[in-house]
């Protein structure tokens, strides 16, 4: 982060606001982007002087939400709609009406993505079959309980994601929901990914080189390949990045204590969160659009203006 | 385990020797067969009243010591060794004498197998380069330690090994010794592999259709494919076994609650220990007789005699 273009307070009031973003190893990118639209409301909420005050607020805000979760292109997004929108707004006012315009977009469209990528997933979910599921996607969870709810039987089968272990939270949440679990260790997809029939993911952000999700998709994906398991990320077109950008999540490392907390002398952990899976090893990207192949993808990666604060060379 | 040929007394001897071994979920199996040599002299130590009930106690030993770790070759070949070894004796000196000698060749050729392995392995570490090094192999410890030992200077990555970690205790191992260690989770071997110039494994037990290593040992075969980093297992040709033995590993599922203790309702944990590397996804299998490929295995599968207390069909 640069000098914050807000005043302390506010710094600290957003600081506050986005520490359980950027601690949060449980939840998927859509999830948080829906959290986060509450950081932005709260911003708003505060007292505002000038017009100037506030558009410097917001864009902090914006900010320190991508630094939070570099990988979660939904953020990205989310911040760079409402720089936008602001940009030309003149009273504080007028900032505030169309700052709100453009988070309640964002959430309808986030709500309407998920809904439709589930009507989409459903023809993929063989009746009776074993569906793999990997680390937590809350596209994922809608789409099998969609599924579920629609009257298709079907087990889903789903591994740890060590270290943050998402993955029990994706067997809890799918278990209350009525569909029948096997949970295994990551190490052992091998062992059970031959019996499925298909295996989902979520993802974090999406550009020409790939797909990039919570570190061991790229394993799920070459044990798919290996086993002949289609394998489909379900994600909404609002983690499409720049191809620049892409990259950012490769300045996600942990603290190795998350892994192991008392390494000997002479051990140096390692903890990335996330790896990118090449387009050239997924079945399909399974979008509000349809399903995806590598030759769909280029108008959604360069159909979008990035807010002058927001290129990467201004952060 | 059928009707024990052991009185009670010998039983609980035997099953409170073995528990250990049946709960050892972090030692490699060639570490394993140096304890259970120590069983079968505390087992001959005892009051033995006549020839054939030296025998009964031994074979059911033997019987008890397999069924404990059945995917750990060495204990089947330890066996089995000391039951053709007694087959003919008379009396119980002879028994105790024939097996003490059997005992003594098997430990004998366990560590001289470890130590022709480490000077063969010496020459796949390059100078300066990363290894990779998967679960806790002693033979791989031992081909590692002694390749620093000799002044090689390398660094080694490894990964936890879930659910029993025994990952960790391979680095503690590794940096006690002087080796610079780099530690990660198992979902991220596709984030390290691709900077190793080999990876190592070690093996319980080799057939035709391949070799069984912990869990976890079938995608680090198919990542080093993919990434084009050699995979060589370090092992004995103590470790071969008839095809249909191979097979025995399925049966060591251990409970889920060493996975995920408290298992939401709906949640069946999957808790199987190893998995099968064909031959084709290795580079070749470092043995005290040089580095074998698939087409050198023959002659090793097939040329021992397999006493008729422990053919699979008395068991």
């Amino acid at each position: 982060m640069n000098t914050p273009e807000a005043d302390k307070k506010v710094a600290e009031q957003v600081a506050n606001l986005i520490q359980p973003i950027r601690d949060d190893l449980l939840s998927g990118a859509a999830e948080i982007a829906l959290r986060a639209i509450t950081v932005f409301q709260s911003v708003l909420s505060g007292d505002q002087i000038s017009p100037e005050q506030v558009k410097s607020n917001l864009t902090y805000t914006a900010k320190s939400l991508i630094d939070a979760q570099p990988a979660m292109a939904p953020l990205f997004h989310l911040g760079n709609d409402v720089l936008l929108a602001i940009e030309n707004a003149q009273t504080v006012e007028e900032i505030r009406n169309r700052c709100d315009t453009a988070l309640a977009k964002f959430e309808k469209m986030l709500c309407a993505s998920a809904s439709t990528i589930a009507d989409i997933a459903y023809d993929l979910i063989d009746p009776g079959e074993l569906i793999f599921a990997y680390s937590f996607s809350s596209t994922v969870v809608s789409a099998l309980l969609n599924a579920r709810a629609r009257g298709r039987f079907f087990r889903v089968v789903c591994t740890e994601a060590r270290p943050s272990m998402e993955g029990r939270k994706l067997a809890s949440r799918l278990a209350s929901g009525g569909i029948e679990v096997i949970h295994t260790f990551d190490n052992a997809m091998g062992l059970v990914l031959g019996n499925c029939s298909a295996a989902f993911m979520g993802c974090d952000c999406i550009a020409r080189p790939g797909v990039v999700n919570k570190v061991g998709s790229w394993m799920l994906a070459i044990a798919c390949r290996e086993l002949n398991v289609p394998l489909y990320a379900l994600s909404g077109t609002e983690k499409f990045v720049t191809d620049e950008r892409l990259f950012e999540f490769e300045k996600h490392e942990r603290p190795g204590v998350e892994v192991w907390d008392n390494t000997p002398k002479g051990v140096a952990v390692l903890n990335q969160q996330f790896d990118l899976v090449p387009f050239n090893l997924l079945t399909g990207l399974v979008t509000e659009k349809g399903i995806l192949k590598e030759s769909d993808i280029e108008p959604y990666v360069s159909n979008f203006s990035v807010h002058r604060s927001l290129t990467l060379a201004s952060i």
